[in-house]
């Protein structure tokens, strides 16, 4: 079976062609913003690239959202500066084949299940540690998808009630509003304000809002004070945040992905085992690293199209 | 169809016969504690008083937990001081007819789908404020069950990452460590020990451990500063736990029972409907009081008698 497979991120625009379950061919470019309607024209375009004679099943879409399912369209897409980016409807009228569409991290648990390492199981959840916090959910056997698309948004779960910082959704105290990639240099200004300690290369950067997650990482592996108390703190809060996720789910086990987490396990893994147990009421579950590294989205975009869910399929059926 | 409905709770164990979709019979005595196989004989003797003819299809239980739904018990009671207790073996034993077991949250949510105010809703959710917090959730029409039974402890959300608020279950911050009513006395201690405001009768309680929920809504409904500003507090926080709610299952509708709310709907529902829009991503989905008041449960397990949810089912048709 053909697949076409869509990854649509903030940065970029990834389409594949999957013959029996696995990549055969990608095509990369960056995410076209300025009108909302070049997207689906590079889609199409790209996709006549892979296979100039239409010679493929159907097409599955993982994106960045909010999503709108009932409408087939991109809701918002803040790092595009653009809203209301229709998706179904101009790829289905031109290939007259089915067009799945789901969040990236919905996609990225579905990989799991049909394509990974969660075959045989029917409680999973996949945690996206990238510039955003992404959760996508299998619970009973059913990917958790709900109304709108939006079940799964645990990213902003409010891990600190009393808390200052705003989430990239403009609402108070998320995981993702401490934890997100975006969002950590300006967590690391607030912390550098505070700071008491050795005032080190971590912290100069910080004070100056320049301690990305890269240099963070990169300076706490090299034993730098107080980016080792930032990635300390990083750490608690996703404890938290994951032990929430537990009380929402049950995984028996968490898939993790998202370039923060696949370039620093080392530094995440650890604690995340020493610290859940403080806050999670159901144990802790499999820790695990996902199955598909850089392309999980692009998997679990052709997972939703090999093996439709239940819960994305009502939305196809609706239309 | 006649059903069995049973509400196991911390202190009363009720048992009723529905007709049609009604409660007709209903009796309640203290739930036994002492022995574990005591509970289910109570059980047994209750169905026989109200049934002698056995005329009826099937039994629903709603019960406190955790819960090991695969082995039919209840893992752990710990108001009863008692763990492991046979639910499902001995009842069905004595009846030969199915036993269908949910946590009492998980029923309550079932009656409002099934025979309630949500007949037509696919994504509701239901939380009890009582001496815990508990909460129900249906999610594309599935009622969230999991693998063991607890895929909706959402209670046990972590509201607050870096507090000393110790839960019932033993873990840190949770929404139940601060708005459980068997918590409330001890965060009405902890708040009293750093009041600067008046020396209220509420405050007196307070700093003696003896402001139960009860006393506290009631001071508060009279004015009493400090009771006001827990009552405030205890909001602030419900709101940031049904954000959290909110996050993990988009409801359409939500619903909300427990003796705390039952009786003090007026002194949380607006004070609800002011915080949520600053903690919740998803904006705010419909909040009402259930439909059944203090029968919730019992209408909860008579719903999944009734109607068995597929995620029940199959820990019956495993067995």
């Amino acid at each position: 079976m053909n697949i076409i497979a869509v990854d649509i991120g903030a940065t970029n625009l990834r389409v594949a062609l999957f013959k029996d379950n696995k990549k055969t061919k990608e095509l990369k470019i960056q995410t076209p913003k300025d009108n909302p309607s070049f997207l689906s024209k590079s889609i199409i375009n790209m996709i006549y690239e892979l296979s100039p004679d239409r010679d493929f099943n159907s097409i599955g879409i993982g994106s960045i959202g909010p999503l709108d399912l009932k409408k087939g369209i991109i809701e918002l897409a803040p790092n595009l500066g653009l809203k209301n980016i229709p998706l179904k409807d101009p790829i289905y009228e031109e290939f007259r084949k089915e067009v799945y569409i789901a969040n990236d991290a919905m996609a990225a648990v579905w990989a799991e299940k049909t394509l990974g390492d969660g075959k045989d199981k029917d409680d999973l959840a996949y945690i996206t540690m990238s510039s955003g916090i992404g959760v996508g959910a299998i619970v009973d056997g059913n990917l958790m998808v709900g109304r709108r698309g939006n079940a799964h948004e645990l990213g902003h779960a409010v891990v600190k009630f009393d808390s200052n910082f705003i989430c990239g959704c403009g609402r108070l105290g998320h995981w993702e509003a401490y934890a997100g990639g975006k969002n950590i240099p300006k967590v690391a200004y607030e912390m550098a304000k505070e700071w008491k300690g050795e005032k080190t290369q971590g912290y100069n950067l910080a004070i100056n809002g320049d301690l990305t997650p890269e240099k963070l990482y990169d300076l706490a592996r090299k034993n730098d004070e107080f980016s080792k108390s930032l990635v300390d703190l990083l750490n608690i809060v996703h404890a938290a945040g994951i032990s929430t996720l537990i009380a929402a789910y049950d995984p028996e086990v968490i898939y993790i992905g998202g370039s923060i987490y696949l370039y620093n396990e080392d530094l995440i893994k650890p604690y995340l085992l020493k610290y859940i147990p403080k806050y999670s009421a159901l144990g802790v579950p499999e820790i695990k690293m996902c199955s598909f590294g850089d392309d999980q989205v692009l998997y679990g975009a052709a997972s939703i199209a090999i093996n439709p869910p239940i819960t994305i399929k009502k939305f196809n059926i609706l239309k």
